[in-house]
């Protein structure tokens, strides 16, 4: 059987937990799987383009366990009230091939995105970081608010989108979770005064959500919505003062915001820092960037914490995804009706 | 919501329709798809091997729906009572990106595999074929038996496995099913009079179960077993004399019986002679050889066919594998408990 954690239990799961005690615990997992990046097969994104979107399929392996992910990403599905993404995910047991786990993954990718990019900042961000400006406030916002506040202890926010009835959704979302938010007029105000500066637009473009003067001496800014080929927020001209740090270099080229930048444009893996192989923040003037765009061993890090969440709960489903017949060469048993003498494991689920 | 079409599913839907008629509803949809074969879009297997087996996903898409199948291959899994193989698949919307069927896809698999071989063999073989050959007994036999009897009238079955329990298997379940079973002695003994000769053998090797000497002219073989890197039955002078017909050459050269030919070996491109480009047999002489592996789009076709059956019926569940927000972004108010005035989908769904 194949454990199925549908978005119910999903919701059902986190709420118990507590989302910023799920932020926490999934960035140690993320973290732990940064520090033994090498050990993980890479392979790019499959991607199956069409007119108005992708579907993609992200697969790793750390030769124990094997994660995939599927997104899609169609930005005119909020036109019609979907969202422009969704995902789900399977885990499995690579010494049988057999999945464990099938796991909605939109919340999830969500959690992971917020969660990896608090990591991130542990690692980047000035230590005495208090105020955020958050740049976007769709539906990865709150998630960054709480991963901020559960790992970095921030909980001063300026936040500002171009869309009041988002900066409204957010402030009722938050609103009473004892942040002191500041809903700045525009972006240059929001910027006023923060130690880092999240940015998470929506829309597909190459913007200049940040221009290089509203950027000061020591931010650390974390570029979570410049994500895929024709998206950006920053100008060009921060990226060559800062220092960026990314996930895999050969994704983050294509998709991040150094799809701006020459091929060779100097940039260092996140994972190095973790492992303490590359210095990550040197000084306190230092800007720093994380060219945030998400990969695969993230999904397999979140996939493989919610695995373990699940012990003890009832917040999963055993669903029979897979065949087991008592005779692994009689597949076709199954097909038959159950007669004397003659018994086949799945057959006789039927019966009852 | 999407749909789940679980194996339990699976056995109720197939066994309502019967399986002979599923067989020629799905050769006849796949047929279909060969038809149009350049208008999918193909993508290589993402494979990831390990000691003991190998991972795979194998994408496709026809530009309005899009589907992939998960596929595990690891020979050591009988040993411990697993099945060596176990899929899943997934058939999409390509519009929206967004996932409408979820299923089982082992029983899937062998049924497809089995339409294919009798769609193909209904293009390849002598049209007054009557006995088949059939060595191999597994999990694929009884499949390959309905097929060939559905697509192309075959009843006479002269049989045979080195060993003797799954040969009591095959007997058991079709002995009572109106075909003249014939248990050869040995594969020699087995395609005497043969004019059909179908493979489906089991161990990973580089086997010769048919050697030259053992094929008459006229006979077309339907080699099935030889599909992977470093699994054939057939021997290579079997392949010089035959014309041989594949799915998609670039992965029959890696994973079919023409592994053990010369690069350049040339062979049929079966789409093209279902569509009628190329001739099929020519003379009643001639061998035809199907080297079959199994291409995504046969799973693509085998989930269209699925999905189609399933109206009307109640065999499948629909699942929440996708959050389904009021609004798109708003994906952080599912983990809100709903509050008066503030209403969220998913999160209703939960109260109840």
């Amino acid at each position: 059987m194949v454990r199925y954690v549908g978005v119910e239990n999903m919701v059902r799961l986190v709420r118990t937990v507590g989302v910023e005690q799920w932020l926490t615990g999934l960035a140690a997992v993320i973290e732990e799987d940064f520090r033994r990046w090498p050990s993980f097969e890479k392979t790019p994104r499959v991607a199956s383009h069409s007119r108005d979107g992708v579907i993609e399929l992200m697969p790793t392996s750390d030769g124990t366990l094997y994660g995939f992910k599927y997104v899609n990403g169609h930005p005119k599905n909020t036109r019609s009230g979907l969202q422009t993404v969704t995902a789900f995910g399977v885990l499995s047991d690579v010494e049988t091939g057999y999945p464990v786990l099938l796991s909605e993954m939109t919340l999830t990718t969500a959690l992971r995105t917020a969660a990896t990019s608090a990591l991130a900042a542990r690692y980047l961000a000035r230590p005495d970081s208090s105020v955020m400006a958050l740049i976007g406030l769709g539906s990865q916002s709150e998630f960054q608010a709480l991963a901020f506040r559960a790992l970095m202890g921030i909980t001063r926010l300026r936040v500002f989108d171009i869309d009041p009835t988002a900066t409204e959704k957010f402030v009722r979302n938050l609103g009473a979770a004892g942040f002191d938010i500041t809903v700045a007029t525009s972006t240059q105000d929001a910027v006023q005064g923060a130690d880092i500066i999240t940015t998470v637009t929506a829309d597909k473009q190459m913007a200049t959500i940040l221009s290089d003067n509203m950027i000061g001496a020591g931010v650390h800014l974390n570029a979570v919505g410049g994500d895929c080929p024709g998206k950006t927020e920053l100008q060009a001209d921060i990226l060559r003062r800062a220092d960026v740090f990314v996930e895999l270099p050969e994704q983050t080229r294509i998709e991040g915001e150094i799809q701006q930048m020459p091929a060779d444009f100097p940039v260092t893996e996140l994972w190095q820092v973790i492992t303490g192989q590359v210095e990550g923040r040197r000084t306190a003037q230092q800007i720093t960037l994380f060219d945030s765009v998400g990969f695969a061993i993230e999904d397999f890090s979140a996939l493989r914490f919610l695995y373990g969440q699940l012990n003890g709960t009832d917040c999963y489903e055993d669903i029979d995804l897979l065949t087991e017949p008592d005779d692994p060469r009689d597949l076709f048993g199954l097909l038959s009706p159950p007669t004397p003498g003659h018994s086949n494991g799945q057959s006789r689920g039927l019966a009852t």
